[in-house]
């Protein structure tokens, strides 16, 4: 059973802050800090018993941390990672958990000029369209997974450290390299992210005079719950993960051209297939996605 | 209050069915007949009390009927409309509740010459991603709207009584014409039913060997739910609308060029103008969208 005297988290928002949540109902952590840039959302941290006491000087908050977890924007992690370099101790482990893998180890090798063997790359792949840590509840990552792409000279111990974290917040740990994880996410989230996001504000500049939104029903709040995600954080990932999320585009829109045909040659016989495809493997994936 | 001593239900689907559900729910209806061309359908129904009779041959079903809603795909209205036709007494209003209004009265108008002024064309905007009569339940029109497009030659009278219907079950009644309805509900019902659909048939054959579902989240599976539709219904739809569909398909593909390039170019502070914009619109609508 793993356990963790001192605990940093550096960005306290809805992963953070759940991550915080889980760990302490878990009872595996002793101290935990919290940092951030937001004062009065780190008050609000110690007001809900999220974190113990917080910093908002990263390089003090992670003094003396035998785990630090990075839960800010993938945009912000470079200047955190500078700030926190010189007062790391050698000893500590360092994961994130940020939506995109690859850039976050641009950032690493950066900062530190290469790849240090205590710095485990992750991404829990849970969240809600919720953020801030108001949002934060300790069940989020419950059945869910999170994805860990450590590196050839990752210590193998960090790995299992940080695979226990999750693991003991309820999470099944997976190990796949950074590109595969920014391909296979671009694709089944980020995508998704910016279609939404794209569709709402399509509609919102077309309906003119008119409120449009008054005539959608249940399938459309559902279709673009995610464009009520944080705006930042999805612009940072939709830079960070530029190349796989512009291949994952490129398909899509590929493909949206062709239904466009069928629908202008009125081929009913090629859309049933479509839909009778999309549907038959929705469905078929359903127990995976209702987890 | 609106009293119909016998009403014929012809498509005892979730939405026919739930109609049916509620009607009787709200005791203003003597008897229901149901009509559809699947015989268990059908007998589920009489099972579950949802009709009272039924009948295959829906020349049969309609005689003697004071009101008759067709609740059946898109594509079926005017072989519905051709066999019932000759059975049909002049005083029974009939209404429909298609996904699209200006097809269904060209239907009417190929079948019957003109448009009966006893003809009220409708469509409640309700619905879940399930079908057939066991997923039909009362409360599906409760606070939705339905929205009639009744022609200069509509009865008022039948107007009247068919908005009466709505409102016993809860529905809030609206009217339009049928272009500017299809042109409402290709935009937020049925554009964003194309594309989730699209993009589950996409990553399914992208995925290639593996499963690319497991990786996806909440996010996904409510981006995706409406892509486990009834694909004979939304083919229908998709066909009949198509007009108002490839519009707002257009519109929309030409915004993804657009947020493709922001991608491509970094351009983090346009990005995340739209999804800003995305968000605070949705966020706003919010209330009307869970009604």
């Amino acid at each position: 059973m793993i356990h963790i005297p001192r605990l940093c988290v550096i960005g306290v928002g809805l992963i953070g802050g759940s991550l915080a949540l889980a760990l302490r109902r878990a009872g595996i952590v002793g101290e935990i800090v919290g940092c951030g840039r937001n004062q009065s959302n780190l008050r609000r941290a110690v007001e809900l018993g999220v974190v113990d006491c917080y910093q908002t000087n990263p390089a003090s908050a992670v003094t003396g941390a035998d785990m630090i977890v990075l839960g800010v924007p993938l945009g912000n992690v470079r200047p955190v990672l500078t700030t926190i370099r010189d007062a790391l101790d050698s000893a500590t482990i360092i994961t994130d958990v940020g939506s995109a893998k690859r850039c976050v180890i641009e950032d690493i090798e950066a900062v530190f000029g290469d790849i240090p063997a205590r710095f485990v790359p992750g991404h829990p792949v849970a969240g809600t369209e919720k953020s801030g840590v108001e949002a934060a509840f300790a069940d989020l990552f419950q059945k869910r997974r999170t994805i860990l792409t450590p590196l050839a000279q990752t210590d193998p111990q960090a790995v299992s450290a940080v695979a226990a974290l999750w693991e003991a917040v309820g999470a099944e740990v997976i190990s796949m390299s950074a590109d595969h994880h920014d391909r296979m996410l671009a694709a089944t989230s980020h995508l998704p992210h910016l279609l939404a996001f794209g569709l709402v504000d399509t509609l919102a500049r077309w309906g003119g005079d008119e409120d449009i939104f008054q005539y959608a029903a249940g399938g459309f709040r559902d279709f673009t719950r995610i464009a009520s995600s944080d705006p930042v954080m999805w612009r940072d990932i939709c830079i960070a993960n530029r190349a796989a999320l512009l291949e994952a585009l490129e398909h899509y829109r590929e493909d949206l051209g062709v239904l466009t045909e069928l629908v202008r040659c009125l081929d009913g016989q090629a859309l049933e297939r479509v839909f009778r495809n999309a549907k038959a493997v929705r469905d078929r994936y359903l127990p995976l996605l209702e987890r």
